[in-house]
């Protein structure tokens, strides 16, 4: 089996690469071809080519796309902050770039099965109180209109049978080791990551403020459970909201100071940014993921068990 | 104030180009551009400059959106049946156009008011009972898909302030006068227009089949309400179900017997198309329209009105 990921030098992409290739992963993987703008991380495993691409070139999509594709994992974006501050780039990575590959799956590969990264970040504005896989998707920012567009067109190819797409909206990931990105809600990763290294973090946000995220782990092997689903458990409808749950700002510095101590806490300093702020307010905190469970995607336990796990696999290779 | 309406050699599009040049319209129109791929028909009015144009052409919405332009009715569409036959003509009319119009106001004129003509069909699958403004859109048609997309993409550019968008989404229009279009949904103009007329009709979807309506007058003067709302009155969501009626086969032509007898209904025959049943099937026939009127949007009283109103304003014309 053929498998491509994109955005597979990023942090949830290189992590799925790395799963893809464990004896146990749940695709037969025969070929793995790992694609980012810069050339991802090289890997002793035969079966993996790296490719250095802009998705943006007009070329890449049919040079991505072949006949011999099996299953293709999209997770290339621009991230919200980065989307904010540039509206092409934005659109031109997250919308047409997207769009060009479902092309050309139409064109050279009609039964590829397309499993796209969208973000709960499609949710937005006046909500209801609890969202679920049929919540009306009204972004309020750019990256989640672009990722809601894309959802529609992968929704219209599937039903068309021109590929056979399906998306999953991904909470908040967190706790992300390496650095900060340009995403608005970098600092649920931040607050943790930099004190754990013993280095000061800012939180733009309410100590109150709540967050809906998954861990590292558990959204990677929902992204891969996603390839896995027939066509026709999925209906009329090709998303679906990957479990997650929600932590306070005060939640997950209570469970760094468990982890950590309180020197870790205080390393912690409170600086408001109202257009964080303003976005992050707007993010849903309450999902039914029972479909989503049902299904057989998983979700995490508790927020200390993520914290714990981060520091146990990640913390020493982030150092 | 100069306004433009796209599509105005359509049904919709020229009698609201009529209403708009009324005196007691509620925009002081002092230049209106008539725009259509085929040029839209004379008036004896010197403030309308006509205009033949395919929205496709690269320089198009650059020729039409300019710093002078006040209003801008984008009602030009490919329509939903042949948005199935031709998906790629669909997605470059109904959304590639739409969007190139919105770059040229974000451009050329940002404190542009754009009208963009929107669809029920954007609602389609699993349905709740009711619909309202913030009902999920998962359309089950490529025409639903690409006027979702340009919903988003509105949102987000009136959001930046690229523009000042608004989107109508229009229930079924019936009856139509002239002759039957490409919808799928013309069935609901056909089995009343043609047997008026003497001709025979065929309806391909079940007696009690209902579908939700508005007549021609009450959307025109609703889509021309759309550009007077304050943007502030909108919130975060530029979307607005235009109010209507679910009226079933049966109820149309049970008015159609009352106002031309059981002759004009003995004109139509049953013959079923399952095309066109599953998609029709799929429209949703219960709004929740209280917003909409308490914004100012109006509906119609019923259907026997309705045909009266037809046969009183229409008959003699599309003879």
């Amino acid at each position: 089996m053929k498998v491509t990921v994109t955005g597979a030098a990023g942090f949830v992409g290189s992590r799925l690469a790395d799963a893809l290739l464990r004896p146990d992963s749940p695709l037969p993987v025969t070929e793995l071809v790992l694609v980012d703008t810069i050339l991802p991380a090289q890997r002793t495993d035969s079966r993996v080519r790296l490719l250095a691409l802009d998705l943006r070139a007009p070329t890449a999509a049919n040079q991505l796309i072949t006949a011999d594709c099996d299953v293709f994992f999209h997770l290339a974006a621009i991230v919200s902050g980065q989307s904010e501050a540039d509206f092409d780039l934005g659109l031109a990575v997250n919308f047409d770039a997207t769009r060009a590959l479902l092309e050309a799956a139409r064109r050279n590969a009609p039964s590829l099965r397309f499993v796209f990264a969208s973000t709960s970040g499609v949710f937005g504005g006046e909500l209801p109180d609890v969202i679920n896989d049929r919540t009306a998707t009204m972004p309020q920012t750019s990256y989640g209109t672009a990722k809601a567009m894309c959802e529609l067109l992968i929704n219209d190819y599937s039903r068309r049978k021109f590929l056979d797409g399906r998306f999953v909206r991904l909470p908040t990931v967190s706790i992300r080791a390496g650095t900060a990105n340009a995403a608005m809600t970098s600092y649920a990763s931040g607050i943790l990551r930099e004190p754990l290294n013993g280095k000061e973090a800012v939180c733009p946000v309410r100590r109150d403020q709540k967050i809906w995220i998954t861990s590292p782990a558990i959204v990677v092997r929902n992204i891969i459970h996603a390839a896995t689903i027939s066509a026709d458990v999925l209906g009329d409808w090709r998303g679906i909201n990957l479990p997650g749950f929600a932590v306070s700002v005060d939640e997950q510095l209570r469970a760094l100071k468990e982890v950590a101590g309180e020197k870790a806490v205080a390393l912690v300093r409170f600086e408001r940014d109202e257009r964080i702020c303003h976005m992050v307010e707007s993010l849903p905190i309450k999902f039914d993921n029972s479909r989503a469970l049902s299904l057989g995607f998983v979700v995490d336990t508790n927020f200390a068990d993520v914290l714990k796990a981060y520091i146990r696999n990640e913390l020493n290779k982030s150092n």
